[in-house]
């Protein structure tokens, strides 16, 4: 038995995204800052810092699950149908794409590592790029 | 380095919704929290405590980003389609919506701060208003 | 005030599910983890380990809510509809749906209970059944 060891920080990592919609697997990332803080056992939080961006989790062997899922939230939100927010900013359909699908996703950790089943990798999902610089903030709780 | 301190609780407050479907920005309510506990560091969650509403995270600078979801969420889930559950409630569609959206998320803490972007701010969304006290719980697992 | 105390370790339970989409309760085998843990505060983790389910909260009581909430998605998201992904494995809708709604969900700790409201259980959404074993994983982070 013991206290919370090692330093406790966010540590944010920067993404650049080349499409208007676009699903990109970074899981390496995530899993390099897993081993990166030592932590053997807790949980690992996954955050992406924009309102028209999401983190999922899913398959990552079959490239085509990401772009089945682009044009299923396209479909459900046609990039334009009245919504009030275009006339300012003309991408509300990725502030609300953004919302449901959420901006985080938690994963425990044991002996080291992420735990995710065989088919599942961490996704960002641009929705309003392309972007330099899309900021994902990896926050470990451990207690072990 | 040292064990978790100082007094660990799930805190809850209430908000009162005045419309059937209403999106309403609770950040403010949830920052208090984080600033009153002295929590340094760690992970903050939210959740409703209801089945019939939902938290989301997105942009809370113009409302109407909030109005567009509710509508994008109205043309995915219709009111009334047949629902099985209006026999009973008459309200299957706001059950629909609040598990397709969820009821909570998770925020980092650095600093004694909530980690959010720049265009980040917690919403919660009222699928069956209105109701005079919506009960939000706010739990804060710190590590600094 | 104390460290963090314990066994610490990621709990696996599985579940059986008999249909090709179904709804399943799953509360009360969280919560036995949840006691057995002997944590009386802290978050509790729970996640399936699959890309083709997916773990939601909401009402338990009248199970037509989870009918609905599938037939709701069914529509927002057809079995099939040109998937790329159905090329190689037919089960398109099922990645999607579970990217959606997504694999985890957290829930306080409070006096060694979960803190969930009263219309509020754990359900897991299985969309490409029928299948002997969905893996899902308990993960308890404590701080009492």
């Amino acid at each position: 038995m013991r206290g919370l060891a090692g330093p406790v920080m966010v540590e944010v990592f920067t993404v650049a995204t080349r499409d208007a919609k676009q699903c990109l697997d970074i899981t390496a990332s995530v899993d390099a800052i897993v081993r990166r803080s030592g932590a053997a056992s807790g949980l690992c939080h996954v955050m992406v810092l924009h309102a028209t961006a999401a983190i999922a989790i899913n398959e990552n062997d079959d490239p085509n699950i990401g772009v089945d899922l682009l044009r299923a939230l396209d479909q459900a939100v046609p990039d334009h149908d009245g919504w009030l927010h275009d006339q300012i900013d003309n991408n509300a359909h990725a502030h609300i794409k953004a919302a449901i699908v959420g901006p985080s996703e938690t994963i425990p950790i044991e002996k080291g590592e992420l735990v995710l089943g065989r088919w599942q990798g961490i996704m960002l999902l641009e929705f309003d790029g392309p972007r330099p610089q899309r900021r994902v903030a990896v926050r470990i709780l451990r207690d072990g």
